[in-house]
């Protein structure tokens, strides 16, 4: 079906209908706002993200479903990363002409899906013709305990460094794709169907474990830098301490460099978070797959200690969009 | 300057240090997500809008500074219809190719200005590049007291219609800037940069006067048709009573069909609401500009009473993206 023989209005109706009702919504889809209503004493958290085809995504290598899911899963991100607990979403669209309603309904049934997986609920959006490019714009609203919010801003020397899960294999997955090759299952899973860390944040920011904290969505190196300037303060990383992705320690057999997809590759979702030395035997009671990578130390800039030993200075370099 | 010179970190370090610090923004631009206290017992307004190059706007009919000023409005309008306040703004931006700093800087500037006219702060957004046209994503967030919240579904038959302002100003230099003229001041003005009826809708909302109310953003008759569905009720609108922008009483004399930029026209912003009977004289008492342009009935429907005296049955047409 063609989306002018449905209309603007139909199509939000079809989305309107496949949302189920949910707590703390007063007005949901179908009036000029969402209307909603907060826990009482919680923070709320808010971020928006764009993506935009041929930017962040090619829609010959992804399948309208799994976009759907990336595109709540990489905004859901920022929420995990301030400790909190998403709660509504909003999507804007705008539709090239000629896509078909089949492929959106698949968008939005992956949108919706992953909305579900993190107990949180489409309430808004805003659907429009797009001249050019598929246009995805989402927006997320969450909350946290006032107590129990971290913040990029609160390391200090001597706090460790930690990330969670494993690093690279998205990166992997993006080099494989534009070299005209077939990713790695692993790699790919990483890259097309990220996961936000949303539980882990939550308990983390819960135990007042983290000092500081951020997600790794342009790069360790870019991710860290940002949080380092925001605590003034600078770090010290241990490459041969990084958890790399199973996909990129094979990949490191032929060809040794790929290690710089895990420290400047971006797009990996996980959780980078700085700790007290005295909070370090509560992370180790909540036995939660992390890693300790370095250390905050006084003096700015941030230096990656190579397996060789040697120490290198390193630039934040992550993805830059201009 | 390039943008590519500045950079994206740069350029939002630009917007960051342009926003001054406001109520209960715990957290602005600069983490993963804006954190904010909210007034206790408010209910959370949100809404979000995108804005596509050679869609919504061409840069060659407007300023950058009344694009980001309009960019603002047509967001804030949303909170207006619900009785809202408007507080805090997400922007979005996808960035072509070779777009000068200097246009960005305008944009910004004016995003800022309107934000400040509302009393509301950016507080947060996303920036990357743009293979095509500019894309403009906004989100607002505001606040209204739970009992003063006004939806689209509270209209009964008998309840008079009324709208503030002018209407067909901005769909009159719209024609206008479609056949290559230059159009009349005032509607330009409307056109350029509208304004969001902030005051009056927290007025309406505070004195509990409507029954219901939206913005006219897709068309008087198209908006309407939307609350009259939400509502479950039909209505009857004078065309004589309209209250026409300057412009276009003066178009009228030439070309009488022009009233339909005044129905069908769209983007002028303006509230539409509806009041019970024993509320008018409360109306009266506000001493705002709006005009009654009709009434409620119980049959479902649209019926408008034209200049001739018959009532002919009126489809809510209005802008349908697809």
């Amino acid at each position: 079906m063609k989306l002018s023989e449905l209309g603007e209005f139909g199509f939000i109706e079809r989305i309107r209908q496949a949302v189920a009702k949910a707590p703390g919504v007063a007005v949901g889809i179908g009036d000029d706002c969402a209307v909603l209503e907060l826990p009482p004493g919680e923070r709320l958290l808010t971020s928006t993200d764009l993506l935009i085809e041929d930017v962040h995504f090619r829609r010959e290598w992804t399948d309208m479903g799994l976009l759907g899911r990336k595109s709540v899963s990489v905004n859901v991100s920022d929420i995990a990363a301030m400790g909190g607990t998403p709660r509504y979403l909003y999507l804007g669209l705008g539709i090239p002409d000629g896509l078909a309603v089949e492929e959106l309904d698949a968008f939005v049934a992956g949108f919706l899906s992953a909305c579900a997986d993190y107990g949180a609920t489409l309430v808004g959006g805003d659907t429009c013709r797009s001249p050019g490019p598929l246009l995805i714009s989402v927006t997320v609203e969450g909350t946290v305990p006032a107590a129990e919010l971290v913040c990029r801003s609160g390391a200090r020397p001597g706090d460790a460094v930690y990330v969670s899960g494993t690093l690279g294999g998205s990166a992997l997955a993006l080099r494989r794709l534009l070299a005209g090759e077939t990713p790695d299952a692993e790699a790919a899973g990483r890259h097309h169907d990220p996961r936000a860390r949303v539980e882990l944040g939550r308990a983390l920011a819960a135990a007042g474990i983290p000092s500081s904290m951020i997600d790794v969505s342009d790069g360790l190196l870019a991710d860290l830098g940002h949080l380092l300037e925001a605590s003034g303060v600078g770090a010290e990383i241990d490459e041969s301490a990084l958890p790399l992705s199973e996909a990129l320690q094979a990949s490191l057999i032929d060809a040794p460099n790929s290690i710089e997809l895990a420290l400047s590759g971006g797009e990996d979702y996980e959780l980078l978070f700085t700790v007290p030395p005295e909070r370090e035997s509560l992370l180790a009671a909540l036995a939660v797959p992390v890693t300790r990578i370095g250390r905050i130390v006084l003096a700015a800039g941030l230096a990656v200690k190579q397996r060789s030993g040697t120490l290198r200075p390193a630039s934040p370099a992550g993805y830059n969009h201009f």
